[in-house]
This record gives C-alpha cells, structure tokens and sequence, in this order.
C-alpha cells in the first residue's frame, strides 16, 4: 500500500484550489514524522510559484512548458484547470505521465470526462473523476488555504477502468487534507445534481444582481441579498464554460425554477393568501429536511 | 432633553425582534450607572414573558388584555407585532397610550402606515415609522439576543407629524442598541427597495426550493445552495402579509428577475458563451460595487 506521506504530488495549475490543496498536503500530510513526499507545482504564470516556493508550500516549480520535466516524477498528479483545459491538457501531455500514476481533476461537470477520457488515458495510468465541493468567490493562489476543505463534501464517480487500491489511495488522501464526506456516484447524477446545488444557484445570484436597477441598495440590506448574491462575484470564462458543458442539465433546472417563480408572481398579484401560505409552508418544511447543506461553520 | 436611561420601554410583542430589542436596551441602556428605567413587556401567549421576567430581561409582564394598565406607564413604545396587527392594535389602544409617548413599530412594509396612521393617532402621541433590517428565520423569544443588531442598518420613515425631538431621541436609542447605519427616506422608496433586497430575495429562496426535485441534496452542497436558501425556512403568515402588502412593487421586481433568468436561459440553451461572458461580467462587476450590503462578520 503507497504511502500518502511518501508520494510525489504534483499540482497543475496553482489557483485557489491547486493551492489550498498544496497547503493541505504539506500541512495534514507532509508535515507527518518521517514524510519523504514532495510537492511539485506548476502554472502558467510564474509569480504564484515563487510565492509557494518562498514560503515552503512548494519543494520545486515548473512552468507550463516543463510538463515532460515534472509529469514523470509524479505519483499523484492533481490538474487544477478548467474543465476542457484539464482534458486538452490529458491529450497533449499523457506521454510524460510515470507509469502508474494516479491523475484526478477538479472540475465541476463530469459528463465530458466519463465520454473523452477512454480515448485518452494510457492504461497504465489511472485517472480517478471527482469534485472536490469547496472554493471561493475570490480566485487566486493568494486565497489559497489549508483550511478549504474542512468538514466539506467530495463526489467520487468511479469508471470500470479504475484500480481499487487507487480509489482507495484517493479516498485517504481526500480524508486527510480535510474533506469529512465523500459521496460516490456517476457522471450523470452528478451532473444531474451540481447542475441544481451549483449552477442553478450561480444562474439565479447573477441573475438578481443584474436585474437591480440600482446599485446603492447597501443601506437596504438585512442580509438577505447579500447571502444570495455573494457568489455573483463570479469567474465568468470558467462559468460560461461549466454551463454551457452541463447544458440540458442545467436548462431543465432553471425551467423548474422559473415555473416557481412563476406560481409566486401570480399569487401576488392575486393576492392570493392561501396559494401563498401553500407555497412557503412547503418550502420551509422541505429546506427543514434538507438540513445543513454543509456543516462547516462559515 | 429625555434621557433614554430613564425612560419606561413598552415592548408590545415578545418574539425574536420584540425580545432582541428589549434585551439589548437591558444590556446597553438600562445598565448605564443611575438609570431609572424600565422594561414592560407584553405578549398573547405567557411562557415567554415568565422567561423574560425570571431572566431579568424585563421589569413587569402584562398579557394582552392588559394593554390599559401597560400603555398609561410607557414613554417609548415598540410595536413588535405583523404590519396588519400593529395598525389594528395601534386603533384598538389609541385610547390608553401616555401623553407625549413616542410608538414606533418594526414591520417590513411601510406605504400601509404612510396611509392609515393620521388617521388613527392622537396628535399628542408621536408615531414614528421605522423598520431595523435585522432578524433571524428562527422565531420566537427564545432565538432572541441582545446582539441582534451590532451593525446592521435601520430606517426611518420620518413624517411631517413627527416632532424633531422625538426623532433626536429614536436616532440615539437606535445608536445605543446596535445599529450603525441610521438610512431616512420615504414610505414608498423604503417598499421599492425592500420589495428588492428582501422581498424577492425571499421569493428567489423559497422558489428555488420549491423547485427541488430531490430533498437528498446534502452531499451535493458547496455552499451555494446553502446560502441561497437560508432564508426559506420562512414565517409563512409574515411574509404572506409583506408580500400582498407590497403587491406591485414587488411583481415589478419579479418581472425584472425573470427577464434576466430567462436571458441566461436562452444564452445557456443556444451555447451562447459570448453572451453569458457578458452577462456574468456584469453581475461580477456590479455585485463587486453594490459592497458589503451589512457589515456585521456573520
């Protein structure tokens, strides 16, 4: 059984998560008595790398043009990019990978790597699907922390082609850098279901935003539309592309939604009190039931 | 000029506002060296009153079929009861309130009042129109807490009635119970502004929850959903009052929000990433200048 505090980790594109999962290698994992694993990083632009270098989050760093240098010293390659640029980067660089690496991603739709990743992996190379649930509004290895993925959730969607002892290899390492549950499904249901907690969400925070007609409503603020709107500070190329990539998924739930929306309006304009009464009285008990979407303290 | 540290507070209601208000006058007012003030507290249903009583949040307990011998006592009294409620109790009690009283009131719709209070007060009873944007979606004395309102923001409805005086000392007790931002406009802008920031947020969570196809979400939350959705384990009669009461501002929000829901729609369904760059570019940029709606660290 491979050692987690024995690997050589390498992290492909250091943003928030490459970085906040960097962090949390080298302070749950690495920083284990006797560790001799090692953190590789690299990204496009190179001021993050000196940082994670400078403070010791970083063993070496490599530029996006020194793949051949570092994909062959890794044993568990995290690529940190958007969805099509993780699979363009699986294409053009699969021939560096060690043999026997564990490659996973971080991408938010699934469906495209469940249909393209046969056709591109070797098979002596594991490619292992999941989604870690974490992030930020704030992008950047500067708001990269160790602290992202306490008490968050993780999908795994296992393939047939998956060794067990990898999967199982990932679920440790998932566990150690902080996440407290990992759901294991497939590509469709995730998509099915990201495409309502996520995208929906996105969809209708950037929605009332650009539908105020006024942007001094700061004096006017309980707190509501701030909770509702907080993640409108939104990363617009890797959204579009997360959308567009989740299509039918994503328009069937905002078609739902819109026929919600619609029943309030005409209540309203109704004054209807029962119909009203009707529609909040069952979403109050069903978000009862849903409980804590996350247990993490904000 | 009255001190407030001297003066016999009338709280007409003991739920979580009602509660919250009179704890924090307790804590921040009423604990000031030489104050000779009181806290008279009244509520329909008497298990919170003993609680306040025992913990010594109040001074006296009435029921509310003694609003005769509470009212004579008061100098500021605070309606904390449903808009419909507070202008029925304000025509019913008219009769009892102390001479030269300030009453003010807490309810989130505001045009009801502009219209039916000349018409109800007594010219040496002071009404005050005013709505603190704070509260919590869970109810009831017990969720009360005198931190309720450390920075959040109140506004006041000043009318031509109003005496300077008595608006003077609403500004200090407000000051002294927490708020930090004090905003004054008018009945109808307060209703177009809330039917923005609270009402359709309001509308936008239960909606989407409503819309959930699927209570078995939990696993699939990152935090969106989550904070999209707070706010909808809502007071069905509360809100069923505040939305009829404020019918056509907020359908005009609604139509607005809709527009905008369908505009992403069609952009997600024709893969239009030019236009769903340009419409999250813009909620970007507008959320990013709207700031921080409170300032309270949740």
């Amino acid at each position: 059984m491979k050692n987690l505090k024995d690997l050589t980790y390498g992290i492909v594109g250091l943003g928030i998560m490459g970085g906040s999962i960097a962090k949390a290698i080298r302070q749950n994992i690495l920083s284990q008595n006797g560790a001799t694993g090692k953190i590789y990083v690299c990204n496009r632009s190179t001021a993050c790398l000196s940082q994670a270098m400078a403070e010791g989050v970083a063993d070496k760093s490599f530029t996006s043009t020194e793949y051949d240098k570092l994909l062959p010293e890794c044993d568990l390659v995290y690529v940190c990019l958007y969805p099509h640029a993780t699979l363009d980067f699986l294409k053009v660089n699969k021939e560096y990978f060690k043999s026997g690496a564990i490659v996973t991603d971080i991408s938010g739709v699934k469906g495209i790597f469940e249909k393209e990743l046969p056709s591109i992996l070797r098979p002596d190379v594991d490619f292992i699907i999941g989604h870690p649930m974490a992030g930020g509004e704030k992008e950047g290895y500067a708001n990269s922390t160790a602290s992202m993925f306490i008490n968050r959730n993780y999908i795994l969607c296992q393939q047939n082609f998956n060794k067990e002892e990898n999967l199982d290899l990932m679920r440790r390492f998932i566990t150690e850098i902080g996440f407290t549950r990992i759901t294991e499904t497939t590509c469709d249901i995730h998509d099915y279901k990201i495409g309502f907690t996520s995208q929906l969400c996105h969809v209708i925070a950037c929605a009332l935003v650009d539908s105020a007609q006024d942007e001094q409503i700061t004096a006017f603020g309980g707190g509501s539309f701030e909770d509702l709107t907080r993640i409108a500070m939104i990363n617009a190329p890797l959204w579009t592309e997360l959308f567009t990539s989740n299509k039918e998924k994503l328009v069937s739930h905002i078609e739902n939604f819109e026929k919600q929306i619609e029943a309030f309006k005409k209540a309203v304009q109704n004054e209807d009190k029962e119909a009203l009464m009707k529609l909040m009285e069952e979403s109050r008990e069903k978000r009862m039931k849903m409980g804590s979407v996350r247990t993490v303290a904000k």
